[in-house]
């Protein structure tokens, strides 16, 4: 069932009013009255509407049943990524909203390639965010996760460590936990911040700050992940155990 | 380290004389006498070998130390996908080869928009393990993992089930067992078979034959992954329910 969420959207009165956009992908879709769409809060409540007419600028449709969205994972992870170049940053938010994170959050580091400087800022985010919006309505999320940028590490950090448990993926050097086991011993957490490199990987220092912090340094095995596949993957790994998959 | 697979190499009386591509990236990376690198013989052993001299057409290097591969998990994964469009394939594969699949097979089936015909097949096929094989190196594996097709989809199933388990991810429907569970119930697996849909997923026809064949139907939560994205998730489960994250 084609998904859309709120936007474009007014409810009132047990129906549906779709504007603009979605009004406009209703229609590429060749929906007839009739037919169910489910309409998302973004908050995590679905709405299912049956349309009721689909001509005009504005669609309008029925409100059938409300339910909880389904595809909500319980566990908030945030994705703290080291900004990476062109196309992977893309690529990361992508698959990362497909495989349930609730957040990303890009950052600046010192082996970071790719630079978003004041000017380009807003147009930037802006589109990422539509990355992740178009990747949670085809992947049935019932909220969109927020694409931001903080430029700060140690703000970064700050923020990861908000989170329940703060896990550090660090391809090399001693002290390292395996990421399962990294998992399993932070218990019963409701909400995990997953930190990332970027590609050049991070300096001594970083790793330094990051273990000062309180985030568990965590090995992913013996293979070595791009930066754009780590993220995914360690998300995966927190669905997995956390019975979401 | 840089890594390279044998296939431009020689090993002879404890020297390693590499050729061929792999001499002119050895020459790219601007390596110096002094410096190692690590031949692995693509069945699971690392050569550590220092740069002797690197001039020439032919690079030469002494053996210091043989180790089995550590990049290489236990457990054997191979997926089978329903063929997808353009750059879907190449994602598929470069992610699945990063999250440890030890084989990938491609297939034909209803819903398949991307089709093979013979005379482009050979020519795909060596992209793909092109792919595979930069991909392999990039991240520290061990093999290079082949890149197949079958056009067949009875026969696809019959490779399938020839591992110690064949899970079929299926994205709706009754009867399907989430895959966590179903990689537990598995027991003590040391192959496993991931059959994955193409972009408008299986027939109803096709997944009565696969539960005939005696795959276990899996769901992969209430989320809906890309047919590109399913694959790498479920490698992911597999190689972290195996303690390989």
């Amino acid at each position: 069932m084609p998904r859309f969420f709120m936007a474009g959207t007014n409810l009132a009165g047990g129906r549906a009013y779709i504007r603009g956009q979605d009004a406009e992908h209703v229609r590429v879709l060749r929906l007839r009255p009739g037919e169910d769409v489910v309409i998302c809060d973004g908050a995590g409540t679905d709405y299912r509407c049956r349309l009721v007419s689909t001509l005009g600028d504005e669609v309008e449709a029925e409100v059938v049943e409300v339910t909880p969205c389904r595809g909500e994972p319980e566990v908030r992870v945030t994705v703290y990524a080291g900004l990476p170049k062109g196309e992977r940053a893309d690529y990361l938010i992508q698959k990362c909203v497909e495989a349930g994170a609730a957040r990303i959050v890009f950052f600046d580091c010192e082996r970071c390639v790719a630079k978003i400087d004041g000017r380009s800022m807003g147009k930037k985010i802006e589109r990422f965010n539509r990355i992740s919006q178009s990747a949670a309505e085809q992947s049935g999320r019932g909220i969109i996760p927020p694409v931001d940028y903080i430029h700060d590490y140690v703000e970064m950090l700050d923020s990861a460590m908000k989170n329940d448990c703060a896990l550090f993926m660090y391809e090399t050097g001693d002290g390292r936990v395996p990421l399962r086991e990294a998992i399993e011993s932070a218990g019963d957490f409701k909400s995990a911040g997953i930190i990332t490199g970027p590609e050049g990987g991070f300096t001594l220092a970083e790793v330094r700050l990051a273990r000062g912090a309180g985030a568990v340094l965590c090995s992913m095995g013996e293979r070595i992940f791009r930066c754009e596949t780590a993220p995914v993957v360690a998300v995966t790994a927190v669905m997995f155990a956390k019975n979401e998959l």
